[in-house]
């Protein structure tokens, strides 16, 4: 089975939840700019969500351009991730309109937290599956950010109790960590393409 | 005609209705965790209706694999299967908003067998098109978990009003049948592939 | 300029449509049969509406077949038909929740009657471009059923302010037309694909 | 990397803001022509966001015809851009539901400089690219429509204290202004195709 669908199916689902959040926007209560002041809490909620699914489309995008086939097991595996990436939305919604509470935003770091865990399984029943010498094996080596981003959610989660804003901050420099391109998939991927010329 | 067009119209359709979904769950009322609990059966249900849609996502796209044309009937009995699941996030919104009442959790059940009998609708025409001696015949086979899911939904609707409950325990347990993976179609189409190199 | 891009954002557009639909039903009020039956208007309107997004879309599917390239103009003419077809949730919404109200019916008809026009505008925009004798003027003939239908909206908005439930009676009448499977264009092309080999 | 899965996602998204904005049209209160004139204002701004969308869709499509392939910056200056168009429906709301007050008007018009800026600087990411002697570098030459916009819509800022109607006859100016075809980026690329045959 070829990777094609499971990709355009999961294009679709993050294209969409990216977009829906838009929905979730409350209209600014008036016409001033205090107005929209108010709403800053959540126009902020919105961008850090925004990019953090950026990130999981980047990533899932070039996961599988390292991924010949899929099984029934990868499709389940890829379907729990979309079940997370689902939740957020909710819990953007959640945290912006409660001017980052602590459970909230305690919340929105188990969302991004399992969403951590699952885009690992993913990744790992897709190398159990493709052979330890596959190109994606190779192309994720140790994968130091992936193993570290969990610990970063979990410290988030705890700040959340301390100083909810603190716990925002942590969920911003783990985005920023992401942003920063790794070059390793991207060169490896590039380097197989020219062996294989 | 081709299957492409319509596949790509089946997965954009479930795509959307399986976030959609997280649209219509209620932002909870107040940053405690006793406010998420509230909205537990609500959340719950939103996980069950992902897992269906799920199920259906899965399901078409092995039936697709094995259907090598497709015709007006086919495409209208595809639409037909796509309105019974678009109601799906509309019942799931009436039973998770109501705790599980007895009528919603009928409704609920109402919407999986009018579904199921679609799918049974859509996949004989496709048959019939194609021949008894087609792939996709020769896939489905005696095709049992198909014939039985109407009957196990038709009891969960019974049960609604025993306890309603019961019916999504038994809803649920239909779900997990659907899960557990059905190697044959997979193994069919693999055999037919090698066959045919 | 090929039609692949063009025809996938529509398909998008009409996949949305017909599934946001559903987000606009209101959770019935309470639990009981009668909750549901007080939603009818507005279920049964949701089902009109989605056949008539579901004949579009496969009209629009078959006509694109017969098309060989796009141009500027082509684009926009597509743009304007998904502009009006993306007022059916509006107008939807609005005829349902008012229990068919004479204005209601009237502005649904409207909305059809604009699609229509907006249908015939694209054909024409395609036909001008690709010649007389191109596949689609053959296949679209004299076009029987695109002539007729605006006189049946008419009829559909005028009859409004006699009775709505008459409106509403010539629209299911005029998707029925519709539901008829046309043949002629998809002998054409079969018989054209068959030429060609 | 090919631009196939950019292209697709962002086909995807725009195509579901088209849409979901009709979700926040909100319901006329009452059946009379009278309720649906007070509609007008939120009618009238969906045109308008309609239109930018489309206008878009389609400069975002003639691009990427001339682009042959992406990078990892590419793919975010895409996402850059795609976050502004996302706020358009939300300024489209806020703007529609106050009848063109004046600070609403000027967010709607801050938006759109934002997204004109974003996609600028998309366009430059691919012409650093891909060189200057690219088709892409060719066929924008020297973007005298891109190089306006953004004063045009400074304008509209600034005249949404003075009348807010006027900034919205700015912004319909500006869309109109894209809509008259512009021929040289779709000559370039037909010129192009030629010569390669």
């Amino acid at each position: 089975m070829s990777t094609g669908r499971m990709e355009a199916f999961s294009d679709g689902v993050i294209a969409i939840l990216i977009t829906v959040m838009v929905l979730e926007l409350p209209t600014p209560h008036g016409t001033t700019w205090s107005a929209l002041h108010d709403a800053l809490p959540v126009l902020l909620t919105y961008v850090l969500s925004f990019v953090y699914l950026g990130i999981y489309w980047n990533n899932h995008h070039h996961m599988l351009q390292a991924t010949a086939r899929v099984n029934g097991l990868i499709l389940w595996a890829n379907m729990h991730l979309l079940f997370w990436l689902s939740l957020i939305p909710f819990t953007t919604a959640w945290m912006g309109e409660n001017n980052f509470a602590a459970v909230p935003a305690a919340a929105y770091g188990i969302v991004l937290l399992a969403a951590a865990l699952a885009y690992f399984a993913l990744q790992t029943t897709i190398i159990r599956d493709q052979g330890p010498g596959s190109l994606l094996a190779e192309a994720v080596g140790r994968d130091r950010k992936g193993k570290l981003s969990p610990f970063v959610y979990v410290l988030g989660i705890a700040l959340s109790f301390v100083d909810a804003r603190l716990a925002v901050a942590v969920y911003t420099g783990a985005a920023l960590m992401w942003l920063i391109p790794d070059r390793r998939l991207e060169r490896t991927i590039a380097a197989h393409a020219e062996a294989s010329d």
